[in-house]
């Protein structure tokens, strides 16, 4: 019943609805057609009652719109198996119990809110309700051999800047080796958790987290001067069905040129988005503090830094900073 | 009661002791003495019993000796936790749910037997009951970047074929990536198991099935003319604890070398232990056959093959054979 109300309230585009028009429309008495608007009142949609005119709607609650989702994905496999929940602890957690069950590449988990989300170093990834996109894909790579995994870190990064390039008029940029930033700040993680046996890579969990539609508010304080949404940086909502159709369509294109074409392709996809190369930067690594000119990524996603006497070393994993 | 016989037996040296004597020293009747006896010949041990002369121990079963282990291992972490079972399906498994439950590192998974002992690629690992040393560890590498793994299934393999080599006479080498040989054919293997967060090495749980004192008829036959073990090439029984507390005290000692000096030495080591270098070899991988010149491993530990026109190129994975 709600259903039918919220269809002419979509119809009636933001114009107001008497009571008595929707009354004879849903033939149902007066006071249910009230009922149904209390109930969706309680469901986070926003209404303006007026007397003589009835009532309008004014704003949905972002609830991620799944049959528009499966209806727009132009995918042949990623997110077309979509476990969508409400409440998760971490959807990294949902995704690899779905692992041991043998859930296909592709299988992805969409959550509102995560309780508690991961993110690197074992740090915590903010999760607000219906804000952003927190997510896990599984992956089922075909004989990639292990020492390649960065290069699947690098792809996902790409892959999303791309999509969100397309989707939303901000410079989206790289920092080495997978976070996206935005004006210096951060807009988005990723998580790859990766398993192997011997050489050989079994399968990878790809958690993405995409600060899509949070307002300044909606962050701790601790992170208002370092991270940043979408919302935030282009000045109105983005639509996250559309968003993530994109970033699940850019994927997996760039996978499959991976699996055709190797690594090269995407290294020069990557080295165009990135924001670490061919400036002075400090990487932060579990040796101590590394200072040197960023020259490049090498062909297994390593970053190549120049030291100050003119060695090069790479680093494999770390953090950075720009000088 | 069983104990205290067995100490008697133990200390005779294969002499007869008679039931008169056993009685007297255990303090119990002779009937009681039989019925021990029959008790240790139900687990495995064979007496000898003469009129007049009493019984002698002949043979113990192998099993192996847990107490032995522990007082003899010499190692500061790997094996102090060590889980023993007489049989279960598989050690990685069980150690896996051990990583689940925090074991620290250094944990050891050993069983008599193994149901179902997973080897590469999805095969089966034969694991017959009290002939080998079918094994798991867990170890928590400390900021090992991803891409190092390799280097580690190179330790493991460097720090079992030293300790073959310290303890039976025969001339053991490695086939890339990390088979154990004797005389070519392959008397153990390793499978390593890891889980990494994006760059990052997690854990690894280490299995190792080192065929110890299979017989010939311990082998199914499409193994016997591929598959060997310690007491096929050296012609006598070997003891598991003094092999299992040298491989670990071994595997320890290069473990710490390399977390102090990085891959480096273990590289030196690993070339001189391997039978694949610097000989035409066949390498089989997921995009096809690769024939060439086994030139050497590179730092992160792939194996450099020339081609015939010359060019180098680098296997991350692979099954290697002779031509």
């Amino acid at each position: 019943m709600t259903d039918r109300l919220l269809e002419l309230f979509e119809q009636s585009n933001g114009a107001f609805l008497s009571g008595e028009e929707l009354s004879e429309r849903l033939q149902i008495s007066r006071t249910a057609v009230w009922k149904q608007i209390e109930r969706l009142r309680q469901q986070g949609y926003r209404f303006e009652a007026a007397p003589r005119k009835g009532y309008r709607l004014l704003a949905k609650p972002d609830i991620f719109d799944l049959p528009a989702f499966i209806g727009k994905l132009q995918t042949e496999r990623f997110g077309k198996h979509v476990k969508y929940y409400d409440e998760v602890d971490s959807t990294q957690t949902v995704a690899l119990s779905l692992v041991a069950e043998g859930a296909p590449e592709g299988t992805l988990v969409l959550a509102e809110r995560q309780t508690a989300g991961r993110g690197r170093m074992g740090r915590q990834w903010h999760s607000p309700k219906g804000k952003g996109l927190w997510m896990s894909m599984i992956l089922r790579p075909k004989h990639i051999p292990l020492s390649f995994t960065p290069q699947l870190t690098l792809l996902v990064s790409v892959a999303l800047c791309r999509a969100i390039r397309a989707i939303v008029p901000v410079e989206a940029g790289i920092k080495w080796p997978n976070d996206l930033l935005i004006g210096g700040r951060k807009a988005a993680g990723i998580l790859l958790e990766s398993s192997a046996e011997n050489e050989t890579l079994q399968h990878i969990i790809a958690g993405v987290g995409i600060g899509v539609n949070l307002e300044p508010d909606d962050y701790p304080p601790e992170l208002r001067n370092v991270a940043t949404s979408l919302f935030i940086e282009a000045g109105y909502r983005i639509d996250r069905v559309e968003l993530l159709c994109r970033f699940l369509l850019e994927w997996e294109q760039l996978y499959a040129l991976y699996h055709e074409q190797g690594f090269a392709p995407i290294k020069l996809l990557w080295e165009a988005l990135s924001v670490s190369l061919h400036k002075p930067i400090r990487c932060q690594t579990a040796q101590g503090l590394v200072d040197g000119y960023a020259e490049g990524i090498d062909e297994l996603g390593a970053l190549a830094i120049r030291l100050q006497d003119g060695t090069i070393r790479k680093m494999y994993s770390g953090d950075v900073e720009f000088r």
